[in-house]
């Protein structure tokens, strides 16, 4: 960012009110960038945290349903939990939503909109097979359901093959949330909404009266890097380091876990999602904690906390392999003293 | 700004996730730089603006009743509007509301929160008097009115004596609203918003959902500017600059308006107000703009238009004095024409 940071002293027109939707250099790049079809628009928002509140406080009313994977980000939960929305959840698999009981939930709850992480997923870091996506497109279209896809974790990928955003399926029934946290800088606060021009002018509007617009220089910034000739090279260097760092955890995790956890083996994103023994995810978390380990307990992804199986996520991207070697050892340890206790089966 | 733009590449902190209240330093040079009370705080926003929509969301219910001075600031109406408050308003006069009518309204329709522009008024320019602003500080605490005050022109006076804040006289029944786009720069959007904890507490728990938080190099540059050695030095630059931009208007506006218009002397801000004839301000709008003059029209500062007698906002700020006689004269010009229309009467 360095050549960008010291070249916005002589863009006197970044520090001057700018336009809601965004910067216009850079709204006009991620056109071309994100392939966006002639009817669809970009905009930038504070965070795509940002851009999922204007698409509640615009379309969502009190009672209006929205659907989730079970669990789900914590985030989002907290946004239409603002609005008032009656937040419905479906099951997940290894390949995504349980199109079954997505399906029944469409037909009979008629929901307004579906919002999904399909790659990566937090908190369980599954990425949904092409079929799924395929599947969901058409549901959404079918019962006239909004796709919300948020794809923060997509360019995360270190192995396996790319796939198609969900919405590619159904690019007329969905809008996209891109963020550049993960792999430009989160302290920036530039996120990117894409999707249809009609889907967008009402999140513009009611972006006009929450902050008038986001930081331009920001926006600039970010430009610039997307620009940079060696920015793919240092996405691929992201890929590799968290790559590695998976493995490393991923391993350590089958050496060390006790009986009766399972892992979802990720083939990108930030993190690992382990299924426990039904114990108090919270207590363990707690003494991990006092203990150096940070883990995120279950319940707090679930709508209703009590409705969660034990689990915890993990994050394999902020440490180096010898910490994260270390941190299931005392994982692993601490787990099996928390199993260990009589009460733990009535947590 | 340029020494902490070019030092940014130096303060990896300010690239990551930051805290929702803001950057800490920033805050903490802030409880010095605002002598905040004791059981005061500052949070940082995406400008003041996000600071008044969080204000919003975070206390007014659907039919809650908010007291603005008519005219008041669009943003502020677009604002309330948002979460269906009813806007309810009261007259405004040379030092500020008409007292009365705000005691009379406090009494009978128990509105939540006044919002309140009493340094250099956007639309009027009017700065509140000494007097008024103690009256009003007294009246929102006998009827248990939070005062929202709103800031962003205090800077920007050029003659007369600076008067405390209404916040001043009630510390504990306010929240102040502070920007840095009139004296730094709008495109950063960094506004602060300071009150007692507990009023803050709320917003701060919404703007964890409403976008984590805002840019922290942003935040960053904001402080190094505050910090600078010659940042008073600059404040002192623009005064006099708007001083002789709002002179020239002010004597070409006294030598050339037609009969019948009135013109609000003012001490500092941004705007001048002229009331005018009976007339289609709208109209006369369009046409000045086909003529190279932009002026703001009196019924987009009113919550119902039709109610709006004929006014327009004038800006002496951003252009140069020879540019502003030209104005002023095209102005007088196209208003002499529309008031002798015959239609000129009904619109």
């Amino acid at each position: 960012m360095k050549p960008t940071l010291e070249s916005l002293c002589d863009m006197p027109e970044v520090f001057q009110y700018g336009a809601t939707a965004g910067y216009g250099p850079l709204l006009e790049f991620l056109n071309g960038y994100f392939e966006l079809p002639e009817t669809h628009i970009a905009m930038a928002c504070t965070g795509s945290q940002q851009g999922l509140d204007l698409i509640a406080r615009a379309y969502v009313n009190p009672g209006d349903k929205v659907v989730m994977e079970a669990p789900s980000y914590l985030g989002a939960m907290q946004v239409f939990g603002l609005v008032q929305a009656e937040i419905v959840t479906v099951p997940q698999n290894a390949h995504g939503p349980d199109l079954v009981a997505l399906e029944t939930c469409f037909a009979e709850q008629a929901p307004k909109m579906f919002y999904a992480v399909p790659d990566f997923h937090n908190p369980t870091g599954v990425c949904w097979s092409l079929e799924t996506r395929k599947q969901v497109a058409a549901l959404c279209e079918k019962y006239h359901v909004a796709l919300i896809e948020d794809a923060p974790y997509r360019e995360l990928r270190f192995s396996g093959e790319a796939l198609p955003l969900v919405s590619d399926f159904c690019p007329q029934h969905s809008i996209v949330l891109r963020s550049f946290s993960k792999i430009a800088s989160p302290g920036l606060r530039v996120g990117i909404v894409t999707g249809k021009r009609s889907y967008l002018e009402p999140l513009i509007k009611i972006k006009q009266g929450a902050d008038l617009h986001s930081s331009v220089p920001m926006q600039a910034v970010l430009l610039g890097l997307l620009q940079h000739e060696d920015f793919d090279a240092h996405i691929d260097t992201i890929r590799a380091l968290y790559k590695t760092r998976y493995e490393k955890m991923f391993n350590a995790l089958t050496n060390y876990l006790p009986e009766g956890c399972d892992i979802n083996p990720v083939e990108g994103g930030m993190f690992v999602w382990v299924t426990l023994p039904q114990c108090d995810t919270f207590a363990l978390a707690k003494s991990l904690l006092s203990n150096g380990v940070a883990v995120v307990p279950s319940p707090v992804f679930y709508p209703q906390h009590q409705l969660a199986s034990s689990a915890l996520r993990l994050n394999f991207t902020n440490a180096t392999p010898d910490e994260l070697e270390e941190a299931v050892k005392r994982l692993s340890k601490g787990l099996s003293e928390q199993l260990a206790q009589p009460e733990a089966m009535q947590a």
